[in-house]
C-alpha cells in the first residue's frame, strides 16, 4: 500500500508511555520499520511483536536511524553512541534541547534545518504548545514585556512517566488535582525561554505553573498574554492562520477554544483565542491544547524523522 | 448527645448537587433539623428521610430559618416570599450577592454583619476561595495595581449542575479538560471584584478563567499576584497565618500547597504560598483549594446559619 | 498509497458514539471514502470534515453501499429505502438481528454469508464477545446444559448512547458501579441465545447481567462455563487457538486474561481462559474483552463492509 | 456534646488506606479517642492530627483496646504482644480470621459473641457483602447445592492497598477494567466458605470472581443463587427484611439494586433482589454494595469496637 522502501528505525527506551506510542505510531507508518527496541528492565519481553533488547546489545549498525525515548540524563550518553555509530538521531530527552549539537525539532519552526540535521533535539510537550501559541505574537511585537506572561498548563499522568511512585496511584490521582513545580521552578521554563528568544525575539518574563490532571493523556495550556495593542478575536484568529497556513499538524479553532477532546491520539495542537474583556490594558487569552505523547513525545519525533528522511511529512501520523 | 435544642430549618430546591449536600448536612447536625425541603420535579419522592414537595407548598411558618439552594433568578422570589414570612434567610443562588438587602457571608470575613443579618447571601464557590487567598494581600496594599491579577480556576463538575446536558456526560467529561468563560466573562469575576474592593480596598484589574476538570467535586484556584515589594515564603506564610489565626476552617499548607485531597467533603479553603523565581519582579503564587459543595456551597450556608442562630460556628461541619 | 478505487460510503446517523467513530474509520479507510452523512439534530453541522444533511435528505444514489447507525426502531425504515434503492447495507441497530431478512454479520462466524449479502445485520457489542467465547465450546459439546452458563458483562458508557440523559452525567457515573437489566431482561439475551443455538448447537440456559464502567469505552465479559468434562488451561488455550487460527481480530491471551486495555481503539475480541478450582465439577472462566465502538460496532460493520466489497477485510482497521 | 468519657484506642497500620480511613472515622467518635498510631515507614509524620510512631514503641498500656491495620503476615504477631499486654483487639488484617483463637467478627451475626471477645478478626471486604447476601438465604435451605454460586465482584482501587504498584498507576487503571485470581483462587473464598457454612450451614461449591474497578473505593458483588424453590421478588425483599429488622448498617433496596453511590462513606452493606427470568430453573440475583474501607474494614471494625466496650453500635459511623 506504499511505493516507498521502508526505512528501519531503531529505538531506545520502548517500554515507558512515550515508547510504546512510538512503536504503536511506528506499527502504522507506511515507510518505517522497527529495527530493534530496547527497554532497560523489561529485556526479553515482547511487546508491540517486538523481543525487547538492552539498550547495550542495540544492534545499531541496523537501523538507518535511531529514536531515543530514554530519561534524561542517560539519554545524552547513548545518543553519543548513535552518533558515534554514524546513525542520525532523534533525542526524546531534554539531554540536547539546550545544546548546539542538536538541532531544536520543533519541525514547524525549523523544518530546513531538521531536513539537513544529524541529530534532532524532540522539544518538551509543554514548551512545544506554548511556543506554536506564543511565537507568531511575538514575532509580530505584540506582547508586551513589561508584563509577565502567565502560562498555566495540565497535564494528563502519561507525562510523569510510568515508575511506581505512590502519587501517581490512581487512589491518589483519581478525583484529585494539583499543581507542582510552583513558583517558576520546571525544567520547561527555560527550554521555553530559550526558543522564544531564538524563535519569537520576546525577552520577557514568564510565569509558568503546570498541573496535574487526572486524566490519562493530554496538556492544555491557558496562556495569558499581555498585548502591546488591543486584539479583536477576528483579527487574532487571522492572525494565527496566515502564521500556519499550509501547517496540517496545527489548528486553529475558530470561535471557540480546543479541550483535550481535540487533540487526544493526534500529531496537532490546537489553538483558540479569546481577547480579554473587563480590563483596562489588551490582552489576549490562548487556549492550547496537545495530546502529551503525541505532537507533545513521540508524534513529533515521528514527525521529525519524516522530514530528516525525505518521507511525507505526516506519514504515520493523524493530525 | 447535645444539650441545645434543635432549630427547625426549612430548605428549597433540595435536589441539586447543592441541595443534596446540604441535606446530607443537617442530617448530622447536632442543632438542627429540617422542617420541609422541596424540590421542583421531584417532587413527592424522598430523599434522605424526607419528603421532597413543591416549592409553593413550603409551610414556611414551621422553619425558624430558610436556606435556598434555588437556582439564580428563580431563588430570589422565593426569598422574598421567605423574609415577608418574617423568616430569616440564607440564600446560595447569586441572586443577593451584589445586593445591598442581604450581607455578603464569606463568614470569616462578616462575621458579625452575619450574625445580626435576616438575609445572608452565601457567596459563590470561586469567589470564595479568590477572596480569602487575596483579601490578606490587599488589605497590607501588597498588590502591584499595575498589574492583572491572573486566576486559573478548576473545578469538578458538580459545579455546574444536574441537569441532564450532553456536554456533562461522563462520555464527554471523562479524559477531557476545557475552559470555559475565556476571556474574562464569567458571573463570578463582578462579585469577586466587588468583595476584593470592599473588604481589601484594592481596585486594580483581574483576568478569571474557569475550567472544567474530571472530578466530581472540588475546586483549585491557581492565584497569580504581583506584588508591590518582595515576600519570601516564610514571611508570606507568617502573613496568612496571623490573618486567619483563629479561623477553624482556613488552613495554610505552610511548605507546600493544597491539592483537592486536602479539602474535599471538608468546609475547609486551603491555602498553599509560593514566591516566584526568574522573574524581574516580585510575585507570589497563591494555591487555594476549596470543595465547591461544602465551603464553596452547603457547608459555608450551615456555617452562617450557625452563626445566625447562636450555635457553634462549625456545628455539624467537618474542617 | 493503494491500488484500488475508493468505494462511496453511506453514513445514516453519524453523531452519536457509534456513527462518530464509523466516520472516523472510514476517514483513515484506503478504499473508502464518505459519499454522505446524516444526523437527525446535528444537520447543517461539520463533522471529521463532513456537513451533516437530514437522512430524508440522504443521495442514496451517491453511494454504493449504505451503513446506518440510526436508533433501534427507526434504523429498519431507513435500511429499507436503502434496499428498495437497491444499495447494500449494514444495518448496526438491533432491527434485523433475528430477522431472515439479513445475513447476521459477526464476520468470522459468517463470512461467506456475508460476501453475498445485500443487507448485513451488525451484532450486538456483548453478544459479539459472548459468542467468540462461547461458540468453539458448544460446538465441541463441552458445555453441560443441566447447569446454566453465567455472564456479567460491564461496558464502558460510549454503550448507552450520546443522549443527555441524568443517570450518564459524569457527576453520578463516575466513582459509582452498577448493574443494569438485573434479571435477564436485556435485550442482547435473545439475540444471543438465537446464535448461539445456531453456530453452536447449545440449547442450554443463559443468565446475562449487564453493568455500567465508569470509562469511557470497551467491554468486559466475565463468562462462567460449566464443562461436560474437565479442561486444563493448555488444552482450553490449544482448543481456542485451533478455532480461531488465521483470525486476525481475535486474539487468545495465552498464560493470562485480557482486560480493556487489551483492546480498546482496536478491532479485536481478546480471550483469556482459566479452569476453575476449588468446586466439585468442572468449570471454565472466559474473559472475553472488546471495545464497544470498535469490534462490538463500526470496527465489525467495516469488516463487514470490507467482505462485502471485496476489500481486504481489515482494511482501515487496526485489530 | 456526649456523656460517657472517652476511650483511648490504639492504631496499628495507620498509615495505609484503611488505617487513615480508621482514624478519620475515630476524629469524629463520641466515645474514643486515639491513644496512638503507628506507620512502619511513616513514623515522625503526622497524620490527621497524630504523630505516628514505630510499631514496636507503641505504648500498649495507654489503650483500653488495639486496632490493628497492619498487613497479613505482620499483624498476627503484633496482636499477639498486645494480648499478652491484657489488652483487647480488633485485627483487620486476615490473619485470624480462620483461627480459633478470634471471634469473627461480622457484627450482624455474632454480636454476642463479639461483645465478650477478648481478640475479634474483622472480616475480609468482599465476604462481608457476599455474607450478607447469602446467609438468610442459606439458613433458609433455599440455596440449591446442585449448582453452583457464582459471584462476581468488582473492586474500587483502595482495596489493592497504597504501595506503588506499577499495575496500580493512575495511567494503568483509568479507563481499564480487569478481573484477577481468576479461576477461584482468592484468598477470601475460604474465609467466605468457612463463614457461610457455620452461619448458614451451606456446603455447596462457590465461584469467585474479583475485578479491579477504576473507582477509589466501593464493592459492588453480583452474587447469582440457584434456588431450591421459586422466589418472586416481594417475596425476596420481605425475606430478607425480616433476617435483618432492626439492622441500621444494612439496607434492602425495595423495588431496585444498589450501586456504589448507595453505599460509599457509609457502614452499610446494601442488597436488591431480582428473580432471573428467561431460565428453566429457580434463580435469584442478588447485588450487593459496601463501601470496601468502612463497612468492609474500618467501619466494621468500629463497630465491632464499639459492640466490644458497651458503646451505641453505631457511634462515630455513618449508616
Amino acid at each position: 500500500m506504499n511505493n516507498y522502501a521502508s526505512v528501519p528505525v531503531g529505538v531506545l527506551g520502548a517500554s515507558g508511555y512515550v515508547g510504546r506510542e512510538l512503536l504503536a505510531l511506528l506499527a502504522r507508518h507506511p515507510g518505517a520499520s522497527v529495527a530493534f527496541a530496547t527497554a532497560e528492565s523489561g529485556a526479553g519481553q515482547t511487546l508491540d511483536g517486538h523481543t525487547l533488547i538492552r539498550a547495550e546489545d542495540a544492534p545499531l549498525g541496523a537501523a538507518e536511524i535511531v529514536l531515543s525515548c530514554l530519561p534524561h540524563g542517560v539519554s545524552g550518553r547513548y545518543v553519543h553512541e548513535v552518533r558515534a555509530a554514524g546513525k542520525r538521531a532523534v533525542d526524546l530527552s531534554a539531554d540536547f534541547r539546550l545544546s548546539p549539537e542538536a538541532v531544536y525539532g520543533l519541525t514547524e519552526f525549523t523544518r530546513p534545518q531538521v531536513a539537513a540535521a544529524e541529530l534532532v533535539a524532540n522539544p518538551g510537550c509543554y514548551p512545544t504548545a506554548a511556543l506554536v501559541a506564543l511565537v507568531p505574537l511575538a514575532q509580530r511585537g505584540l506582547i508586551d514585556p513589561s508584563r509577565e506572561i502567565v502560562i498555566d498548563a495540565a497535564s494528563g499522568v502519561t507525562g510523569a512517566g510510568r515508575s511506581p511512585k505512590r502519587e501517581l496511584l490512581f487512589g491518589e490521582v483519581s478525583e484529585d488535582y494539583r499543581a507542582y513545580a510552583v513558583g517558576n521552578t520546571h525544567r520547561h521554563l527555560a527550554e521555553l525561554k530559550a526558543s522564544l528568544a531564538r524563535e519569537g525575539g520576546f525577552a520577557g518574563d514568564l510565569v509558568f505553573t503546570p498541573h496535574l490532571l487526572p486524566v490519562k493523556r493530554g496538556i492544555l495550556e491557558t496562556i495569558h498574554v499581555p498585548l502591546t495593542r488591543t486584539l479583536d478575536q477576528a483579527t487574532a484568529e487571522g492572525l494565527y492562520e496566515a502564521a500556519y497556513a499550509g501547517e496540517a499538524c496545527i489548528q486553529i479553532t475558530r470561535g471557540t477554544t480546543p479541550s483535550l477532546q481535540h487533540v487526544v491520539y493526534r500529531n496537532r495542537v490546537a489553538l483558540g483565542v479569546v481577547p480579554v474583556e473587563n480590563v483596562r490594558r489588551p490582552r489576549l487569552t490562548v487556549i492550547a491544547a496537545i495530546d502529551n505523547l503525541v505532537k507533545g513525545a513521540a508524534g513529533q519525533a515521528v514527525q521529525n524523522m519524516n522530514v530528516m528522511l525525505g518521507l511525507p511529512e505526516t506519514a504515520g501520523l493523524a493530525c
